[in-house]
């Protein structure tokens, strides 16, 4: 494998994408827009619905499954539910030999049919909260597509809950933001902004959408999951109303949140580099690759060596063996950075006679000789500090590209930078004015925070209108 | 839960149909012939997988992702295998607001997007085997459904992999059968009839199909997984050629094998009676039920005593605390019962006062009275035993309603029974003869297997045709 990986200075796109396709991690399929992701790829996903599963089922939550088709009808029921989602659909026209009565859509969320089903499920108060989640694939029709980041069909989980009143809904928007925040942090250490998305935005029927962004290595922002607080839209839309305890009847307070393998595109973007990708230990599906140096001499005893190594090992870490005798240790060198193992253990005949290992971590390249009696207990150690120092490198690149601009011109010259980062900016709200910045700049507000107070002397002010500012946005251009 | 349940012998459909629906396992959907899996009834299939993907992966199997969606001529590639689907084809005529230039359709089973991948990623004998498994939804328009049994979608896994002989690729067909039927007694405790399919019920596509049946407490057989050997088919379908060890051009050996959530269906008919559903408790999302008896003197003691327990429990077994003030302990028993929890604990002052609980287990109804610093053991043996007591009724069940069929008189006689099981008969192998039993008894060859020399004096003759018998059938009427 000695493939040639652009340098992402070189060619940032074509870096990623050089990544994704000789690390195997997905290939582009017959399908307009639609890609295949291979097994070195979905063992990253596995991995993180593994977590996911965990924290959702920690808090409450219960998986199920619902149908794949929608009749065309149900997008309609919520006003700006249709308005965003049609000229993204899918739509099955004939089925079974003959033409469909009723057109079906491939589901690209499933508000609609979920709640179609709550109608049948909620009568009273007692019936709430629902906390269901499902893990599905959906299709949204997307005209420009990039392996992982945005492909017509996409696998992800979306919750759906139902609950008695406004405030549980709200809590429960903001309970899964914050999962989600813990796990791109702890997991995938990845650091994210979280915050609210502004009218424009926001997700097609939601009142508020949450969300949690993360910044690329090019400066571009990412969207890494939502949450939507959704008011009673959907209830409405459906007329799903509940018997409260005080026995009136009231319409189903509800959100809806997910998170996709778009996630495993973030997590490439954030991490790796000119040597190909590097995972953070807790999702990498290769923690451990024992390579063992042999020449003809030593072969049989290097290998019996790596052999009881593997076997100590593999029942703690994902460890892989590379015995395959075609191939030079060098080149197994470059393979395994390319394909982000963890960590590398060099097996020699002379590590051997030391009754010790050499190994190297793949973040930093540091190579540390370790007694073969303390190796498994230094690999956790190392896989620790990994994820510690992958969330910090990361941490501080954000910090170093997150610049505040206090005038038009300011955040101009920011957003004309290589690396433009995150923009921090005071504006008075308008629609008006954001659509401006994002025509002038390109750059989008990808969270909403309140302003505080005591942070200014003076009363803020919209850097582009001047009238009094209503709200601190973080602006990026993303993907 | 007063909830009616039809009784099997009054009308078996219904009781089903009452199980899966009053128990919660699944509902149907405004889509016709899909049905929504509910959270009870997806705990189950979480169960059946994550089970199933150990077993799969320990044979080092890598599960992978394919799209949804298939262009239509990829389907026609193989003769028979367009055949067998286009009846139950779905169609994606239009995407994005436009028009599609080429349908699509969603995937029935995924073969042929698969080879068409296996194409761009099989060179040489170095890249095989290839053994790659999917978790998906599939999509095939049934005409008559039936919840879990016969959906227009459903879910399954699907392997696909690929070989560089003959000889590798049967094996691999085989381990897979036997992998479905270990998983089917150890872990569903369903006993198995397991062979191969005749030519008039093989995959469409396939050289041979092989499978694994189970009896039903009607007498009718359910198919539960097939494996396939599809020879080079689909190799030369997609042209995948790749270099041999010899340095040759030989198109790739193939299976391709699965199982969905029909085996949901087949271990609720299986196993369950007329409280409700039974399920085998490696696979039960409840194992413990603890119902405490209070009344409104001993109320905070008892529930004292029945969270330590349940926090004593629960990180060993799947437990739920019934603690539920508004419903009686009866009603509670009746409900979980229904709802098919493998042992119930009763805990009331009486018990409380001995330092015991009393045990009830699901399938049996036997009650014993065990010692509480007993109990977390006492549990692990019962459900173990529950485990075998299940699958030796089952067995027991099938031996019952298992004939041999000397003349067509005789095996006509026997399809006419209320339960008429499965009837081995040897017959010439030919289409005729199969086809006109079918048409004279709907009875099918759900396995074929050769016949033993050694176990008639005379040759086998076919019952129909009295020509020499060249396979021994296991004949029944089917789902």
């Amino acid at each position: 494998m000695a493939d040639f990986i652009t340098k992402k200075e070189t060619d940032y796109s074509q870096w990623y994408l050089d990544i994704v396709l000789k690390a195997e991690l997905a290939d582009y399929s017959p399908i307009k827009g639609s890609m295949v992701i291979r097994p070195r790829g979905y063992a990253i996903w596995e991995s993180m619905q593994s977590h996911l599963d965990t924290l959702f089922k920690d808090t409450g939550h219960q998986n199920a499954y619902f149908p794949l088709l929608i009749p065309e009808a149900f997008i309609a029921k919520e006003a700006e539910h249709v308005e965003g989602f049609s000229p993204e659909l899918a739509v099955v026209t004939h089925a079974g030999g003959a033409p469909l009565e009723t057109p079906y859509v491939i589901r690209p969320t499933s508000e609609t049919i979920i709640w179609s089903m709550y109608k049948k499920w909620i009568q009273s108060y007692r019936d709430l909260p629902l906390l269901i989640n499902q893990w599905a694939n959906v299709v949204r029709w997307e005209k420009r597509t990039r392996l992982f980041l945005r492909t017509s069909e996409f696998l992800w989980q979306e919750g759906h809950t139902a609950h008695e009143s406004k405030q549980e809904a709200v809590e429960e928007t903001l309970r899964i933001l914050d999962i989600y925040r813990r796990f791109l942090e702890d997991y995938l250490a990845i650091p994210v902004q979280q915050g609210r998305k502004t009218k424009l935005e926001k997700f097609a029927g939601a009142v508020d959408t949450y969300c949690v962004e993360a910044l690329m290595q090019d400066g571009k922002a990412l969207q890494m999951g939502t949450s939507h607080f959704l008011g009673q839209n959907f209830a409405k839309a459906f007329d799903v109303r509940f018997q409260t305890r005080q026995k009136e009847l009231e319409y189903v307070w509800a959100t809806s949140w997910g998170v996709s393998t778009r996630m495993i595109g973030g997590l490439i973007m954030t991490h790796s580099d000119n040597k190909g990708l590097v995972v953070p230990p807790r999702v990498a599906p290769t923690q451990v690759v024992i390579v063992p140096i042999v020449n003809s001499e030593n072969k049989r005893e290097v290998l019996t060596e790596a052999h009881k190594l593997y076997d100590q090992l593999s029942p703690h870490y994902r460890t892989v063996l590379d015995d395959d005798d075609t191939s030079s240790p060098g080149f197994k060198f470059s393979e395994w950075e390319l394909r982000g193992s963890c960590l590398r253990i060099e097996l020699g005949p002379r590590d051997i006679a030391k009754a010790s290992a050499m190994l190297v971590r793949r973040d930093s390249g540091v190579k540390t000789s370790v007694p073969l009696i303390h190796l498994s207990k230094e690999i956790q150690t190392h896989l620790d500090s990994m994820h510690h120092d992958m969330y910090h490198k990361a941490k501080t690149f954000v910090d170093q590209h997150t610049h505040r601009a206090h005038s038009y011109d300011e955040f101009k010259q920011l957003c004309a930078q290589p690396i433009s980062g995150y923009i921090i900016a005071d504006w008075d709200g308008s629609d008006t004015v954001e659509t401006q910045i994002k025509e002038d700049t390109m750059a989008t507000v990808r969270v909403v925070n309140s302003i505080d107070p005591h942070d200014t002397k003076k009363p803020a002010r919209c850097i582009v209108s001047g009238r009094p500012a209503t709200a601190r946005g973080i602006f990026a251009k993303s993907y």
